[in-house]
């Protein structure tokens, strides 16, 4: 069976403004290095997948920064969100795509997240290949809590799928916890954090979508019909506005029996927040991570963030997030870093100031 | 006697960065309002004094920023610092240009103060010139101290000039205070704060900075044949080079007898600080001060700054202040303001980082 792969790409990465901006989402930022998140998600994936299975789901109103990009990956394979429908309907869209062709394994990737190591990556999706092979509809990919995180959906394993597998079951999919229940996952050891991987058989994705997600069936359908015919961004936008708005979790895989659970053989960060993406800058002697050029007096266990050509200065403060980027500039406390998402939902909101955002 | 007036432009400013830089100091910034400190003193004095016996001290290097405010003095009457000497030889510089039609009435004002009324300031000053006409020597204005402050010099006042002048012999200066002699000087009731605003004759300042100060004998001497002769910007700077770098207070007023204070009847303030600057700017219910787009979320007693097309943005934060102007941005304490001049310069002396100040 062939692989085909889909990098989700929607979506914007609010909590990082104000580096990311409406038209220059996380995705598109390169937060760990040189290149963007999307390049580095494509740079882990093209060594075993031909650009000619890969699908890329990103919004509509992005497709002049997407296409600059020079991804390599073929025009049509370049699925645009009108509208954005959570990774359901994005991920029905790649299935129905790939189908036109017929069948092959379908690997979901986000776009916008840290891995430490490709090989890894690799070998474990083989992993969750070879339980395709063996009949099990859904895999998922866990990755072993390193702390108590709230801010991560949990898997929970049940039996092995077979002897020293490294494999399993998937007993329950869980909500972000509470700061008492996400320890007694810690502790618990048999919850990973939910990575967002996913593997699946596209007709198997496809028929699930069918029967979990109500509404989905016309949808794809018409989808299947415009696929057939050509789609242009119209078709699109018809099908993304005809999807329900539901994650894949909620409408296939916890509804879903037969789900198993990979256990990663990699590092992996989402990415979420200033803090987050804080870990993989270097730390100095005061405990600052700073990026850019920035000048910090009397400074401690701060992220300091300078974008361009353009300086950030600090004198006696501590625990603070300070990102300073083009026209504007972000000062929060670390333990507010999930806070960043409602200013610019105020922001946004606020016609004088929507530039900003 | 006619009166001319000295305004004293030199100087940087630099606890106002990021809004203040090396080619846009202080004096130059709209701090309060729609025009620059140095317009709004300018406007104090001209309904009283005709441009033709305004004279301006300024940094050479500023000559084009100064030249381009239209500011209806005539050009030979703008003495450039070719290099910055403190207030000493900027006074004996215009103390010579007067003096060579004539001996007046000189009036020294800094450039970049706030004062509440000018017809209040006025007042006070004719009060200044007609202590000159009884015989006194020189006069400065004091300010009744508001609180016990330790940023600026005092005044102690002793015998009144007259009985219900308004104005007495000066006992003594004092230096800026620490906090416990802050608060003797405010409950004595005999201290002033220093305005820097001073009265004189020119040709008695000229004298009692030749008598006062080693080395202004010649450089004066030097500048008065030069200004029979006809000065130009290298004159200047020959005779700044010349001239002894120290301030008028210590140089002349605290050696000098006859030294009079007359008690200002307007509100002053020398806009030190980002604190005192928030003085003038509106406070909102969350007790923060803002000027420019500002998100404020969640944050209390702060001074928040945002120049030009931009944004700022805090969340959860308490008495910092916040500055975001064009390519950089400063965020300290409140309690820290003193420190931003020694972050300014660290940032000078690094070649990588000076064109950002």
């Amino acid at each position: 069976m062939d692989l085909h792969a889909v990098i989700l790409a929607g979506g914007r990465g609010e909590r990082f403004w104000p580096l990311s901006r409406n038209r220059r989402p996380k995705q598109l930022l390169a937060l760990l290095g040189e290149e963007s998140l999307l390049e580095s998600t494509l740079g882990r994936i093209t060594p075993h997948v031909s650009p000619t299975r890969i699908w890329i789901v990103a919004g509509a109103d992005l497709q002049s920064e997407v296409e600059s990009l020079s991804l390599g990956v073929p025009p049509g394979q370049l699925i645009w969100e009108g509208v954005g429908r959570n990774t359901a309907a994005a991920i029905g869209a790649a299935a129905e795509s790939v189908l036109v062709e017929g069948d092959a394994d379908l690997l979901v990737l986000p776009s916008d997240h840290w891995i430490s190591d490709a090989a890894a990556l690799w070998q474990t999706i083989e992993m969750g290949r070879a339980l395709l092979e063996q009949g099990h509809a859904l895999v998922t990919f866990g990755i072993r809590p390193l702390y108590a995180e709230t801010g991560y959906g949990y898997i929970e394993r049940g039996e092995p799928t077979g002897p020293g597998s490294g494999s399993w079951r998937v007993a329950c999919f869980h909500e972000k916890p509470g700061p008492e229940q996400a320890k007694t996952y810690l502790r618990n050891g048999n919850y990973y954090w939910n990575s967002g991987i996913f593997l699946f058989r596209a007709g198997t994705i496809a028929q699930l979508l069918r029967r979990h997600v109500a509404g989905m069936d016309q949808a794809l359908d018409r989808l299947r019909k415009d696929l057939r015919d050509g789609i242009d961004p119209a078709g699109w936008l018809r099908y993304f506005e005809a999807s329900p708005a539901i994650s894949i979790d909620h409408g296939v895989m916890e509804k879903a029996d037969s789900v198993a659970v990979v256990e990663a053989r990699f590092g992996w960060s989402d990415l979420g927040t200033w803090t987050s993406i804080a870990e993989h800058l270097p730390e100095n002697a005061a405990g600052n991570r700073t990026r850019g050029e920035v000048l910090a007096q009397d400074s401690n266990n701060c992220i300091l963030v300078s974008d361009g050509d353009g300086l950030l200065a600090v004198v006696g403060v501590k625990d603070l997030v300070v990102v300073r980027v083009g026209d504007a500039t972000l000062v929060c406390p670390k333990s507010r870093v999930q806070d960043v998402r409602a200013i610019v939902q105020e922001g946004k909101s606020d016609a004088r100031l929507r530039r900003f955002f």
